[in-house]
């Protein structure tokens, strides 16, 4: 008789990104979640130092099944900048602790795994190594800006980053814009936060006015906020970009 | 001087629709959403009935701060079937108590409200009236299927339910495949649970054989599984739906 193959658990993390090092895990993640945390042993991270922090928070609730040195946490394997048109390595060796009867983490830096981060290419693997894949709840920035910004959630497109080049990024605002009048649906986008400032002010120059506009800043923390609009009412009243929070920004257009 | 204005809270929902009633809400909710959600006394609701079945869960966990009976709840206004070019009633009588100092939670039967979802009409209503929206973390099963499918989590569509007739949804899969081809666009879409069968169906009908196609059942509840491959092994082992589970299914063309 073999023993039962584990699975792979995607856990979500805080959205603080651990800055908030003090605030209550149990604010943003359910007590069944955090206990699921602590008994875990073998985990795949996109990055090992910040797992090793939100397993610290896990165990001031829930004590960890093992200490912390005794864990294994294994980091997925980055693409180099750029080489997107690379085959991606061989993730199977990841998964062999699946294999031997053991539940697998995965675990990003912030929010749900494999949803705008790394760790797709793992679950598509496991998928293919009939390795059951399970996915337990917490927050997810797209979703809670969506929600928050009060704009169509029967049909919605994330679309990623904007081109950074301010041209080719003009364009692609345009043609989102087109896109989302011809089929209603709201186009979602991220940015690093310190090209928050510059990519509002592009929304702000190439969006017609009449279009509606959100941004959801630092959605869970203390200090988050989300504003919705007309464009020309952003205009009117200008509102300023933090230049290290996460935010997400969304337009309807009609 | 004035006291402040309430805020309308965007409170998730389990996505049990109340079925697993005794299961244990702290396995899918934060502590800290529920004790939000014991503090209030102003519903907006998809169904009164299923909020005052939340709310006795809540209670529970976190006593509420005013008896089930002494709460308001009032239902959000439902548009008649078909009847979407219809004006919307105005909402802006439901946000009045926030304009005396009262937050409202906005709620749904399931998941988070506004997100394939009634509610964004309300939420629109607020920021127009500039009322403060707050949204906590929850369950979404759109965002886990996501998560759990495998495919591009970089760029993904929600589109909501499919044609009903057979001919019309049978274009409407080959536009999204053709449409995901080309853009590399995770496609998702959703269905009332006794037509899970016929989607699968019409799916497998319709796609091409290399065609990426995930289904999440389920999800959060015990029972909940996702499944991801190509169309053709789907073919080769077919899957039974469930007809009383909600199912997220999502496709990638390449």
């Amino acid at each position: 008789m073999t023993s039962p193959q584990g699975k792979l658990i995607l856990m979500p993390n805080t959205l603080d990104f651990g800055v908030a090092g003090d605030a209550d895990l149990q604010d943003v993640l359910p007590l069944g979640v955090i206990r699921t945390a602590a008994r875990l042993t073998h985990w795949v991270a996109e990055n090992a130092k910040t797992t090793r922090a939100f397993l610290k928070r896990v165990d001031a609730i829930v004590p960890l099944a093992q200490p912390l040195q005794a864990l294994s946490i294994i980091e997925l394997p980055r693409p180099a900048k750029g080489a997107r048109q690379l085959a991606m390595p061989d993730l199977k060796p990841l998964l062999q602790p699946a294999l031997q009867g053991h539940d697998i983490g995965l675990i990003s830096e912030a929010g749900l795994p494999a949803v705008a981060d790394p760790g797709a290419a793992l679950v598509q693997a496991a998928h293919a190594m009939k390795i059951e894949v399970a996915v337990l709840p917490g927050p997810s920035s797209l979703l809670l800006a969506l929600a928050a910004s009060g704009l169509n959630g029967q049909s919605f497109a994330f679309v990623g980053y904007l081109p950074i080049d301010a041209a080719e990024r003009s364009q692609r605002i345009r043609e989102l814009e087109a896109l989302s009048k011809r089929s209603s649906q709201t186009q979602l986008m991220i940015e690093t936060p310190y090209r928050n400032e510059p990519l509002l002010a592009a929304l702000l120059a190439n969006l017609r006015a009449d279009t509606l506009l959100s941004v959801s800043c630092g959605l869970t923390l203390p200090q988050a906020w989300t504003r919705t609009g007309p464009v020309a009412d952003w205009k009117a009243a200008p509102t300023r970009m933090p230049a290290d929070i996460p935010a997400v920004f969304s337009l309807l257009a009609h």
